[in-house]
């Protein structure tokens, strides 16, 4: 194995935290993976990892392919530190899975498309939901924060290095109804209830802001809007649950239950 | 208004200190609230708020009475900022809601167990959809976190100071149980699916700890287990959008739809 960095400023050290902070510009296009958990399930799904940085302390571990694909780097401790958050003293670069609209476009479409959804932890959570309730994808518009914000990317349970999520805008919005793709903005009163929303049918279900909800041009965007009805005293839910529970009534619909 | 705190070892912020960090042996059983918007949320709920402290450069707030009850204590900014996380600088010591069990019977329990749930986060998530879909409440079983941590309260969105949220063990799941309330295990796989569970008689729902789950004592307790169908790849659902997804089965099924 080479010597081990010791610098900083290491180039490649420099590209490894531009990565991990979301800088994709910075990193020449590949995301980070802290730890060796999300590592582990990178390469389970096929994701191609181009450098593994280890802090000089430990070794490969076992669980990784005896002779990997991957470039290996030893970082002295104080240097590795400087660029990750992770106390496993592990972490990668990776290429990105490729993704376009015609891959939310397979079988009979369900789509989550998130307007401004700006908390990781949120993001994360619902593209482990959409993948676990069989959706085709996920679709952040403008202002939604990055899948591969390494938050987001723990709350996704590694289900974002699986299921395709497309960046885009209002006209990708215009080519998914072109395709047959009901647009329904989850509103949280006034709609039509989401058990009556006839899910079955290729839909996107439209999520806004944590705070501010949807905003007024992509409500007017929408074919219908769709409300979870909430019996209790309050009808608050946090966006990550709102977006759930649809994804799991459309699921249920889907089934014919 | 009496002189401003200095000291950071002064008695009173040492009360509002062991509050906030859910040491309630410390903090005379008082609950701590941290901002503007939680206070404000436990003064419309009906708690009674003993203490107000406000970092000496702000006012109290226009929301809050005029002429209230309760003592409001100034504090120099370094001392403030010693007790509390908020940037707001504003706190307080109020008494927390009383519950006991008979407060999860009312009308036709849909009570959530948790057993040794850790993340506060998902924890306050699972209490502020359970008042959203019309639960009795919540029992929180050894090893799950406070209600009163303050990351639970922020996620609850203030629902941890209405619905009832009670401590109890094995012998409390017992006593629901006496009353005609059937326990019902959530578990990833090979239950019931939840949509022919009967969530319309009374039940409670036990979710386990995020990574472990139930325990097999806590498994052996429950008259039946349920799982949520997951036509997707995975069927890895966070612990707080499992529990939000069975409250919300269980509000449609007890809506008739």
């Amino acid at each position: 194995m080479s010597q081990a960095i010791t610098s900083r400023t290491n180039p490649r050290l420099k590209q490894l935290r531009a990565a991990l902070n979301g800088q994709p510009r910075l990193s020449d296009g590949l995301i980070g993976l802290e730890g060796e958990h999300l590592l582990e399930e990178a390469l389970r799904s096929g994701v191609e990892v181009r450098t593994v940085f280890l802090r000089e302390d430990r070794a490969l571990p076992g669980s990784l392919p005896n002779h990997p694909d991957f470039e290996v780097l030893t970082v002295a401790k104080d240097a590795f530190v400087s660029a990750t958050e992770t106390p496993q003293g592990i972490a990668a670069l990776a290429v990105p899975p490729l993704h376009d609209v015609d891959d939310l476009l397979r079988g009979r479409p369900l789509i989550v498309i998130t307007e401004a959804l700006q908390d990781p932890g949120n993001l994360g959570t619902i593209i482990r939901t959409a993948e676990a309730f069989g959706a085709t994808g996920i679709l952040t518009l403008p202002g939604t924060v990055s899948p591969w914000n390494q938050k987001a990317l723990r709350a996704s349970a590694g289900s974002a290095l699986r299921l395709p999520v497309v960046a885009g805008d209002r006209s990708t919005i215009d080519l998914l109804r072109g395709k047959g793709v009901r647009i329904l903005a989850a509103v949280p009163a006034d709609g039509i209830p989401a058990t009556k929303a006839g899910l079955v049918e290729p839909c996107a279900i439209l999520l806004g802001n944590e705070g501010a909800g949807l905003s007024p041009s992509m409500l007017g965007l929408a074919d219908e809007r769709i409300t979870i009805p909430t019996p209790g005293p309050t009808e608050s839910l946090n966006a990550a649950i709102a977006g759930s529970i649809l994804l799991y009534e459309a699921a249920r619909q889907r089934a014919g239950e």
